[in-house]
């Protein structure tokens, strides 16, 4: 069981069948042909950052290691795959390679950058070296965990830095794409840096902090709103936050007071107010001021309804008086991008000789012809820690000169002589199908993923540098080259 | 077990916690104040159709029942409730409530309009008529797979009307959101219109057609690409649809059309071929000259390539010549609209009497002040099955008059005595906790949704009319003064 993922704590399933079709007709056309314990290298990887951003947040890692963990054929995925028919009527795999599949385990090696960890275009996340079918049969299911985890992770460290110490709760579970596509976006969004949420089964399978009070039902329920906020506080006196825009926002504050001078006597405490509608702004500099005249200072004030990093930047700048973002839709479903386009490429594979022979993919864009070989990605810094440039480089071929080229656009070589330190981002994750990476905690990764953050926004030039080492520059034009 | 849904068949974790915290928080409260079993009303809606669009289908009602039969609490989920802390490091619920918890089924009545159903704003997909703690408790989980389901169903209905009859394949599985978000997803693609999908989960355990050929890998892997086909098709003579654009599109398809002439020497027969970027109606035209020229006819050009509604529509006008499309990314995630806003709210609540007394959430905006009382919908249709118009009444007082107002812009009522025939939409799903609907099999809501679309693409009248009852217009009116 890996720490920190909810995949087969919640799931029944097989995982073999986990895949699109295609996967498995290759699979079987590479042990039809011999080819299917062939050593290969595919790289995980995007091409451009999410919400016309800066940086993107890697996550998805530990949702990963839990799948490969449990990967194999059950006995009713074997069946379901021998039903399958081809054009003609007959069967689409032969018996003997379904007895193959029943006996398949993932053996190979997985390299990757810890969860939290800031990457750039082209970069890989996670580098595969397997027996090629077993390296094909996967891409699926790590293209589905690590495409959309990195994308809430990213959504939510972008609105981590826009609320600085502010605390930011997700809420996102009645907007979310599917049961654990909210599962999934509740853990992203905890590493990317939101402090709880309101989904119960995170809490239960991940260990995320959970919150909540009531909704305008409970008021609705109720003759009067100062009678719901009373019977509330009477069944829950530790958990007082109260939603105070059922009818009208300032006369629910009003009441969220009244009803906490009651609190006070009996030993408790008005944590809160939550406004969920109108102008925010506005209602939160009033409510501020009703609930610091009537004796609540340290009062919350919590507000939610369609946020996303623009607004709470624009409230804040206008002076909101709003210290806990409720985020839901936006962020669950990172609504104003809600794919990265992350990608999974064959980058070498084993020939006759059992030499690692360099494969490329070539297309009309530059952006989507891939690198070749197998790769490896070192980062520099400065004295104080500052990121200064990311190098990929041929795992077998590492650097000798601290120089390297941006190749989407050859300006010019980038030297790197003056940096203090270095770093190779993707560490051993699987050794010949173990795990031997020993996985923080969330928490962890979620520190992790703030310091990567604060150390990236530390710099003082405008745009990162990051680009192929020249021998790895040289090897793509051959390769180029020679296909075209 | 019900059919069509693979909630109970891949999950093994318990369904209560499957929630909001405040929903639980406020089920406490509710059964403190004795409350709980109060009956009461609820309606699942949305506001505004997505996409811009003119119509949104209902679907998940599938997952609902499921979910609603599958609920209960488990030991380890009462036990992470006891666990949970209040702000004064007290236990946030006692142990008599969690034991109350532990012995709770949905005993409830459902009613909803089936899977497929063309709906509007405002009108009730679904309405709870159960205890109030019950009603609230499942608010989350209905959310989540209504919304989706619905929002997906409807971006594949958009896409079937654009695709009239060619083959609409789903390959969202890599940037769906989450695992199940793909499963929801092709679920939900396949009500609204798509006939097949790549993902295999899927098709094992919710019986969609699944189809797959090969990937750029397979063909990267070989030492050229006509070997590569040519080993395909030694492989899977019967599923040969050759992706072409790994090195040079056209060069592709000549290779595709010289594979072909192997496989028909062997009795099989070229497919098609895949074309995944690039000018997709220059090359779709230049491929089918060579496809024709060769003697495939009969060959299906397949298009994929980050497609929507909206570029699918571009390339049929300039005469691209496919008749297969693969849509992923854009279907799967929704992507111009990756959510719907649909929310539940309270509409009634048995008062100490026993009778059940309107209740009304009122909003600034008028579109987000919600219509009180036990509602169901009735639609009017012509002589020729045609939809003219919906009315949304209250279910304990049925139209007198076949008039009513459009609540949104009260320009005057419509009459609906020309009407030929009329339905209520919402029909009995669960009473007293039992499912007592026969759920259609999946391939029927595709069928049933395709004739709600094309029946309503029949009409001649550009704006659909559906409003309120009369005698639910006062209503509202009369709380909304009680109210303000």
């Amino acid at each position: 069981m890996i720490r920190g993922s909810h995949l087969s704590k919640i799931y029944r399933a097989g995982w073999g069948n986990l895949t699109d079709l295609y996967q498995l007709t290759m699979a079987y056309g590479y042990w039809k042909q011999g080819l299917h314990e062939r050593k290969s290298v595919f790289h995980l990887f995007f091409r451009r950052h999410p919400f016309k951003g800066t940086f993107t947040i890697a996550a998805g890692l530990g949702l990963v290691a839990d799948y490969l963990q449990e990967l194999k054929f059950s006995v009713s995925e074997i069946q379901y795959l021998g039903s399958l028919k081809g054009a003609d009527g007959k069967a689409l795999f032969p018996e003997n390679f379904l007895h193959y599949l029943q006996r398949l385990r993932f053996s190979g090696d997985i390299y990757a950058v810890p969860e939290g960890t800031l990457m750039f275009p082209h970069e890989p996340l996670i580098r595969v070296e397997a027996p090629l079918l077993q390296a094909q049969l996967i891409e699926s299911a790590l293209l589905n965990l690590v495409n959309f985890s990195s994308l809430v992770a990213t959504k939510a460290a972008r609105l981590r830095r826009v609320a600085g110490d502010d605390t930011i709760l997700e809420f996102g579970l009645r907007r979310a794409q599917g049961l654990d596509g909210s599962l999934t976006a509740t853990r992203a969004s905890f590493i990317g840096g939101c402090d709880a949420t309101s989904n119960v089964w995170a809490g239960q399978y991940l260990g995320i902090p959970v919150r909540g009070t009531h909704a305008h039902s409970w008021v609705m329920v109720m003759e009067d709103e100062l009678e719901s906020f009373r019977a509330y506080a009477e069944a829950l006196p530790n958990n007082c936050t109260f939603l105070v825009d059922t009818y009208d926002t300032l006369e629910g504050v009003r009441n969220a007071v009244e009803v906490g001078k009651d609190l006070k006597k009996s030993g408790h405490q008005l944590l809160g107010v939550r406004l969920d509608s109108g102008d925010l702004v506005a209602l939160s500099k009033a409510a501020r001021k009703i609930l610091d005249e009537g004796g609540f200072p340290d009062a919350v004030i919590v507000a939610s309804n369609d946020l996303d990093e623009q607004s709470l930047s624009r409230i804040k700048q206008d002076g909101g008086a709003i210290a806990t973002w409720g985020i839901g839709t936006r962020l669950a479903t990172a609504y104003d991008q809600p794919a990265l386009g992350g990608v999974y490429k064959l980058a070498a594979i084993e020939d006759e000789q059992g030499f690692l022979d360099p494969r490329i993919k070539l297309s009309e864009q530059e952006i989507k012809t891939s690198n070749p070989g197998k790769q490896q990605v070192r980062r520099f810094l400065d004295e104080e820690g500052i990121p200064m440039g990311d190098m990929i480089f041929l795992q077998d071929a590492p650097p000798t000169q601290e120089q390297f080229i941006d190749p989407y656009h050859r300006t010019g070589r980038i030297d790197m002589k003056d940096a203090d330190q270095q770093e190779d981002l993707l560490v051993p994750i699987f050794q010949d199908g173990d795990c031997v990476y020993e996985f923080p905690t969330l928490a962890e990764s979620r520190a992790y993923c703030a310091k990567q953050v604060s150390d990236f926004d530390r710099r003082t030039e405008k745009t990162y540098i990051y680009g192929l080492e020249p021998r790895l520059t040289e090897l793509k034009d051959q390769l180029l080259t020679k296909h075209k």
